[in-house]
């Protein structure tokens, strides 16, 4: 597996790489979830690329930047054992942004609800660096996980619209047995908080049900899982949300597909989860 | 030559393009400044891709998108005249952007002032545009005229901060024999208001000589610029600018690379013209 730490290096490195390219961009600290992606480039593609990048301009100067876990090594270990062909990890810091960036890429009807709502310049980061990575590594086929559903959703829209030449590929989030999406973020939480964090998913199954037993008002679904919510002290819900597809938009009634998703604090942990109605269609 | 009204059909085209592929985007009705960066890609390239595509998101509503100038059988045959190997001429309307298309590409510093100031959605159109061009026709070399400076550095500022892997190459200001800077636009303008125009370049000069002469004080050249452009009743000057080529903001003194610019509306018609001082020096 070759590891390279610049963009000079990784197009050296380019030139050489068979057809199709697969692309799984990562911001490393990398569990299950991650790894379902390799597979899922593994299986569609010649050879498979991955990046380690924790993207300093989709945090907020209030977030986690800082504190985010990483651990390079045991990162590559991983991937090695997954067969991914090349890692791009370039050094943090200065690393991928010039000094003096000043490029950014703007989606806004998609980026101004649910998690852009709390972070008004998350996803300008987010399609920032995924076209800076798309132009380095110039995949054929990019792999990006549901978990983070409105992220797929801006990717997917900004490869349309700016006519990136790159397959998107979605893998199904990974969940943990007692149902928590998995998350790098999940090493915040103590042992209690763990327990509590279960909420997000037991909130989704619940609106699964009353969604399979023939409810279709889109309030009822949302109000039902803000009172699951609320029945967990521990939990503090950001927003609880049934909305379009194709807009984000909040819906009455789910009469075709619907994103339900929400995000909660679990003590200080701020999560995120989020299914398709019907159950079992794709996001995209 | 090869001429393709789509983008897959330019796509199934480029696969068999030889290296390098050299890109001039224009948008049509071509004078001898077009032709001349088509030569500079033909000097440079194994393969040379001209586009021509009036691009609606560039210009404002009051603009001039519906009159602007067209005429796409003679810009074909000048073209194929300069040995020109494949055209994208995608069709107007709808043409490259999806019905919802919603993405943009952003660069605050280098857009707000100069052209930025008069027209402030034109460089986000130019950069979103430009960004779908380098996407299909996926160039190695992309020319570009000096005779839109901003255009200019806004490109290089988008090749840099967005990893493009593209080399960026200015061709020189191509100008009548009174020394009117080409322009599509120039077709708009009555015989007298023709003779008028000379005035931006005759201002420019006047900079060029003052500079010569000594003068360093960027207040000085401006002012006397103005004075001159004031003199021609058919002329209104919009802006004349003397300012860093790194950030566009107007200097106090010219004690490295300046960019001289200036626009002025000649009748109903806007002109712009430029010179980089030291005379000779490069702007990027």
């Amino acid at each position: 597996m070759d590891v390279t730490r610049t963009t000079p290096a990784f197009r050296a490195l380019r030139a050489g790489l068979k057809s199709p390219v697969g692309f799984v961009p990562t911001m490393g600290f990398l569990h299950d979830g991650h790894l379902s992606l390799v597979r899922l480039a593994r299986e569609r593609c010649a050879t498979v690329v991955a990046s380690i990048y924790v993207n300093p301009t989709q945090f907020a100067p209030t977030e986690d930047l800082a504190s985010y876990p990483r651990d390079l090594d045991r990162d590559l270990r991983l991937l090695d054992a997954e067969g991914v062909d090349c890692v791009f990890a370039p050094e943090e810091g200065a690393g991928l942004y010039a000094e003096e960036h000043n490029t950014w890429i703007e989606i806004p009807n998609l980026t101004s609800r649910l998690e852009g709502a709390s972070r008004p310049t998350h996803f300008r980061g987010v399609a920032t660096i995924v076209t800076k990575l798309f132009h380095i590594v110039e995949p054929d086929v990019a792999v990006f996980g549901q978990k983070d559903a409105q992220q797929a959703l801006v990717i997917a829209r900004l490869i349309r619209d700016l006519d990136f030449d790159i397959d998107l590929v979605l893998g199904p989030t990974a969940r943990e047995p007692d149902g928590l999406a998995m998350s790098s973020r999940n090493t915040y939480l103590t042992p209690q908080e763990r327990k509590t964090a279960t909420v997000l998913h037991r909130a989704l199954r619940l609106a699964e049900r009353m969604y399979r037993d023939g409810e279709r008002n889109a309030e009822v679904l949302q109000r039902e899982m803000t009172t699951l919510l609320a029945a967990e002290p521990k939990a503090r819900a950001e927003y609880v949300s049934v909305a379009s597809v194709e807009d984000l938009s909040e819906l009455e009634t789910v009469d075709g597909k619907a994103l339900v998703s929400l995000a909660a604090r679990v003590g200080t942990t701020r999560l995120i989860d989020n299914m398709v109605l019907p159950p079992g269609e794709s996001l995209l």
